[in-house]
């Protein structure tokens, strides 16, 4: 299923793409895509809707962020072997763990807001997952079944304020806009395989971006079950898993967003988004 | 008002102190102690409550912690001047940010578990404050309008996890139980001065913190303001302050916390927390 969320912020509702790529209403279904329809019983009644029948949502309607209420954001750093490379730095012995603020999350297509201050601001596409079921220690084997599908994210960044603010990345991962999560979450059982996924970024139509998650270095179960380790992971939780090489950091010269750019992206079979950047 | 969460873990109601500090079921009043119920006007109402008139909750029933569905637990580090000489940390010139997984949340006197593979966990006695009103990019002088109140917050943490895992400082501040807040929200209006607060820490009897607030580098009303610098910050967030000295870490020779031990903390006028820790 490619599950989405449509409508003005902050009312969203929920709705699921019929076989002709249409978004249908699912609202008389869900109250919402969040915490309570990720698990694996919710997503089991809901393939046994009708989508055909479903009414159709008007096209052109703007899509949220394809999961409500996320409540914890996790990220993964440096985490393809080639954007490590590009970055200068050592291949990490372990995941490197941050946050991002679950406030910062919008719809795919939201524009992303320059903060106050900022110099630096960076794109960076990556692969997501949405946990479906609570988990805490689970084993690497059986990690991907508490995930319920994964989405497109675009990690926005401020590289000023990640790396020369003090302390850890927090302060440039989390700003208002930094988390365009969807257009869909899809089903596992949509992707054939979650480690081999085109991916891309294009900036006012150059592509800046190119890479595949078969270069991961730890892959999305090993992520799933490493986390696990540190935190319990809930119903709603996002990770989004690292980007590969290509970002305005590692360009010669660095390059950054300004007013006006525009960033489109998109990985296999996830869709893709658009954001215009805006002072 | 000092308001407290009570029940069994996941179904725990809201309640009110009342003038003798016995507690009071709010559940006619309110569904639970969340985003929803810390705006200033949620709170005006709630002043309006015939406390003396509710029913009286049984003695020795289990608190939960004192906020419901916390949406992002952001913490401060090195923030008190003492500490950061006592760990040899340079004082930061801007305050550091992290983040704890919010599923780490657990009641004021609940047990304190051993994370799996833990060889250095630690204690960490600290003022939190619970955000009421949404803010983004708030000034320092209108910054503690949008807090709802305060509570004691044992902010613990696993030091070989938190410096020796590589990254951030994530994997040592958010594993399952780490967040023991309350027992009280106390708000704003019923503290005198929250930049002189005694607060303290004791394991199996033996004082190990003893601190004010009078000693943070960065005062409450400053981290809110900088914090909305970099994020939105919304109803629920609850943001710990940093701890005074007197932490297992910086001992000589360093001491952790082993399956059997007793913590008790309190800060003045917020009352007091007991975990034991086990395995």
């Amino acid at each position: 299923m490619r599950l989405i969320r449509y409508g003005e912020p902050g009312q969203e509702k929920p709705g699921i793409l019929d076989t002709e790529g249409r978004v249908r209403d699912l609202s008389a279904t869900l109250d919402d895509l969040g915490a309570a329809s990720l698990g694996r019983d919710a997503l089991e009644r809901l393939k046994g809707v009708d989508v055909a029948g479903l009414p159709l949502v008007a096209e052109g309607t703007r899509l949220g962020p394809c999961v409500a209420n996320v409540g914890n954001f996790v990220a993964v750093g440096l985490n393809y072997s080639d954007h490590a490379a590009e970055t200068g730095a050592a291949i990490p012995a372990e995941p490197i763990l941050f946050n991002k603020a679950p406030s910062c999350i919008i719809g795919p297509n939201d524009d992303v807001v320059i903060p106050r201050g900022s110099t630096k601001l960076d794109w960076e596409v990556e692969l997501a997952l949405v946990i479906g079921e609570t988990c805490s220690y689970v084993s690497e084997e059986e990690a991907l079944s508490y995930v319920a599908g994964a989405c497109l994210c675009n990690d926005v960044s401020e590289r000023a304020f990640q790396n020369e603010r003090g302390g850890t990345w927090t302060k440039g991962k989390g700003c208002p806009t930094f988390g365009p999560l969807g257009p869909w979450l899809v089903t596992l059982d949509e992707i054939d395989d979650l480690q081999d996924l085109d991916m891309w970024l294009d900036v006012n139509g150059n592509r800046r971006q190119t890479g595949n998650t078969s270069t991961m270095i730890f892959n999305c179960a090993f992520l799933v079950h490493y986390i696990s380790q540190f935190m319990i992971l809930r119903p709603g939780d996002v990770i989004t898993t690292g980007t590969p090489p290509g970002v305005g950091l590692g360009m010669k010269p660095q390059t950054f967003l300004k007013e006006g750019d525009r960033m489109s992206l998109g990985i296999k079979g996830l869709g893709t988004q658009e954001q215009t950047v805006r002072a």
